[in-house]
């Protein structure tokens, strides 16, 4: 293991940086107080020699085998490994996050980089084709063509507050980004500054023990929006991740597509992640659905993108059962620490706004503790046509609170599904019968989200080949993709063919006799080498 | 065989409308000439009507089979055969296009249809993927979670003028979004409304015979921007398939990543595509490849996307005499009717435009023929210097002219590599050694096409499952994406995963047992049924 000393500094590929004047400290949520170090906010000067570097790094980057960036990604869970200790301290002084859950989350970041090193090792992730030459067709010949994904380019990577490890420094973005075979530039969350720079570290270790090209990874600290801003404009960046708020998110995305040279911008957003509960699963299963909906909410103190923020319940005797038991389980809980004290203010603040509305009750409220930045669930509800007819109750509020949505009947249910827009996932509790005579419902909701839910609950997304982490705006900015799971590296790739090329000058991936025994497309057939 | 008579009117599904005042003819550009038919320009109404029924269309067109959608694009394959005669008749009228090219592009049009059949019939290419649950996994079970492609909704596609036929109505756009499932919206090119009203009627026949639902292709014709425009911001239209101008593609873009909802906006703008000649090649070679660029420059009257502006040599002794000999071949070379007068004017201004710059030459100029809208063979000749100081050239000349390049050594070639923007191709022509010595000139032209060539012309595009035809802007508005082949289809959809679903439920694509026999990623090994 090596030691650690948090120096506050910007990563400038394998060189330390701070030749601003503007400096910031984090803040222990549970506390309130200000943490010791000083980070130092990157100049534009920083933002270019780290792009400059990363788009340098970048060549050689790109031409490494998938062996060479397995092996790489499967170093940096290694030196996180070692981390453990420190840096899950340090993550919970900086987020408030109880220690159990960041070793969790830790856990996750390094299954990541491992589950993605195995797509690379296997690799026929990169969609190879190849279409033979046909010399004697009629009337012209027919050429040798063989297509294959190849990296984008120099990646700009935004990490989130709400997994300060798994969609952070080493989080789905790097993990893709490194993945593809971009270089990438980071730009630290503020909100743990700390734990970033302990996972740039283990990065930059990990690349150097590994011969990685000296730029293939910077980070940047930054409070203000010029950093994030300086980065999605700087023209060697070809495409961007961010996992946010819809404002953050949007204001990204508006400047990438008005650049000079436009580029993709993979925005996550969040959403509220509609449960529709139909009669029949109400019925037998309204105990089961009403506790795990209050574990679901509260998971993570209500600060994940697929928590549930609204609830449609049908109108049937069971449906007072199903809020009194929900009621109480939301009663006996407790509030907990957010993340930071704007996240409690927009918390407090976006349920406010939807109590003064006089649409809207509270059903019920758990027990406010001690203590600073508390968030505490609550249960709120509306009649499905005043939702209807108020189109802001979409709005996500980012906390441990679900909105009640009281449909007369089917159709109304239907009819608030085909109001809604895009988000990440929806679900729907029903028994077999219920979704028989529901298949309209499941069919409108397909069109709303990136993942569909049958008796289940959003929260906790499986990094797996099969996850998609997206959905169709505002949820995110481009529905055709997936932030978590191993589908995602390719948001960092295009595609590129070879037209009439000498077996020598060809990728690997593509040459004659398969060398890399990889799955292939051969004048359209599926093959693979023995 | 079913009789036609040219309406001029719209296509809003099965009906034809024309509501509007607003009426244009085509024009002959062989004869400068107006023809007989006036066509009716859509109004908003109509625009709103065509959507807002291929959203109704889309519903139950989404849930057709793989061979149910197969069969339909054979039907429009075999309806485009059946109406070659008066077909290609009309087109020449409206086009100037030589029958001859005209029936070949017909032949690659139904090809089209039919081979991205094959794909929807073998069906793997919704990239199935399963994770299967792990009820016992600790510390939480692993849920069933099944991933595949599908449509993302209707989509607006505007046909291009220089392919009347495959890429336009019935055009590789037109064949990649049904192939995906989704209906379709077309906007007409105006410069060849007959041809695309014939081509209508031959797609609306195919859907008739097939079952499909009325909407799923609706047609509108207009020549002001009115039409498009209203198109592309229409909150049901969810992607945008486009070919033509940079001015015309950038437009719709801005347009559709400004919508409340942003869409994917995939325009295809063309590009000077860069042709390299190295030392030896031009020394064993230089009459072939004088032969071939001449022959490749002329191709289609120079109206191919793909066809070469720019031509880089090298400075050896041999130059001069390839020079001779292209200048030979353009000399002996005559003018051609090009599609329009908008476009014969293009290029006219575009050539004055060049040679009104001192350091641009005339090298050689085919045969002005009598006859309207006659484009010129052209070969201009720039040192490198000057071409690097010079930031406008290399923006393209759409018609049949090169301006050839003269680098004094490798390393003036590499600085044009590196100061090139995106293209569509970029072609190296060079022997064993030259490649061998040349692997960073590949290299930095890897990252500026999506298709690369050696020893070979760009003109001529294949449809196969390999070819790239996009690439970096401004050569495409997304490079992750190609118009032709194969791969084009999933330009129209989204992946969605099901988690937990009941098999019945399930899509066949995903269900137990592979009852398609597709292949699908099952728990990360790629798997077909026996």
């Amino acid at each position: 293991m090596f030691k650690f000393n948090i120096s506050g500094r910007n990563f400038i590929g394998y060189n330390r940086s701070s030749k601003g004047d503007t400096t910031f400290q984090a803040k222990n949520p549970s506390t309130g107080e200000g943490l010791i170090t000083s980070y130092y906010e990157a100049t534009l000067d920083e933002v270019n020699q780290a792009i400059e570097l990363a788009e340098k790094a970048f060549t050689g980057y790109r031409e490494k085998t998938g062996q060479e960036k397995a092996s790489f990604l499967e170093a940096i869970a290694e030196e996180l490994a070692q981390l453990e200790e420190g840096l899950v301290g340090l993550c919970v002084q900086e987020t408030g996050l109880p220690e159990g859950r960041l070793k969790g989350e830790l856990g996750r970041t390094m299954g990541q980089l491992r589950l993605f090193a195995s797509v690379l090792r296997e690799g026929s992730w990169v969609d190879a084709r190849i279409d033979f030459a046909v010399p004697d067709r009629k009337p012209s010949p027919r050429p040798d063509i063989r297509y294959m994904q190849k990296s984008l380019g120099p990646v700009g990577i935004f990490g989130a507050s709400n997994f300060p490890l798994a969609f952070s420094v080493a989080g789905g973005d790097t993990a893709s980004a490194l993945a593809a075979g971009c270089s990438i530039v980071v730009k630290a969350h503020p909100s743990h500054p700390g734990t970033s720079e302990l996972v740039a570290m283990a990065i930059n270790e990990a690349a150097k023990k590994s011969n990685m090209p000296d730029g293939i990874f910077s980070m940047l600290h930054g409070v203000s929006n010029t950093v994030g801003e300086a980065i999605v404009q700087h023209p060697l960046i070809k495409a961007i991740g961010f996992t946010g708020s819809f404002k953050g998110g949007k204001a990204l995305y508006d400047k990438a597509v008005r650049r000079k040279e436009p580029i993709p911008v993979y925005a996550e957003m969040g959403s509220v992640n509609p449960i529709f509960i139909l009669s029949n699963a109400l019925k037998e299963q309204y105990k089961t659905i009403a506790k795990g909906l209050s574990d679901s909410v509260q998971m993570g103190v209500g600060q994940f993108c697929t928590n549930p923020g609204i609830t449609i319940v049908p109108n049937i005797n069971e449906t007072s059962l199903f809020k009194e038991e929900l009621n109480n389980c939301i009663s006996n809980s407790e509030s907990a620490t957010m993340l930071s004290a704007s996240i409690q203010e927009g918390y407090e603040t976006g349920l406010k706004r939807l109590k003064s509305n006089e649409i809207i009750t509270s059903l019920s409220k758990g027990e406010q503790k001690e203590g600073h930045n508390q968030g505490v669930p609550e249960i709120l509800s509306v009649s499905a046509k005043d939702f209807l007819s108020e189109n802001t109750l979409e709005e996500e509020v980012f906390g441990p609170s679900t909105l009640l949505v009281h449909a007369q009947d089917g159709e109304e249910m239907l009819k608030i599904a085909k109001s809604l827009h895009g988000h990440l996932t929806a679900t729907i509790h029903g028994t077999e019968e219920d979704l028989q005579a529901n298949v309209d419902l499941l069919k409108i909701l397909e069109r709303k989200v990136g993942r569909l839910l049958i008796n289940g609950f959003p929260t906790g997304v499986e990094v797996c080949h099969s996850m998609v982490h997206g959905g169709p705006f505002p949820a995110t900015t481009d529905s055709r993709m997936t932030s978590v799971g191993t589908a995602a590296i390719t948001r960092f790739t295009r595609p590129i063919c070879f037209q009439n090329f000498p077996d020598v000058l060809l990728p690997d991936e593509l040459k004659d006799g398969n060398p890399l025994k990889i799955l292939r497309m051969e004048n359209g057939k599926y093959m693979k080498a023995d």
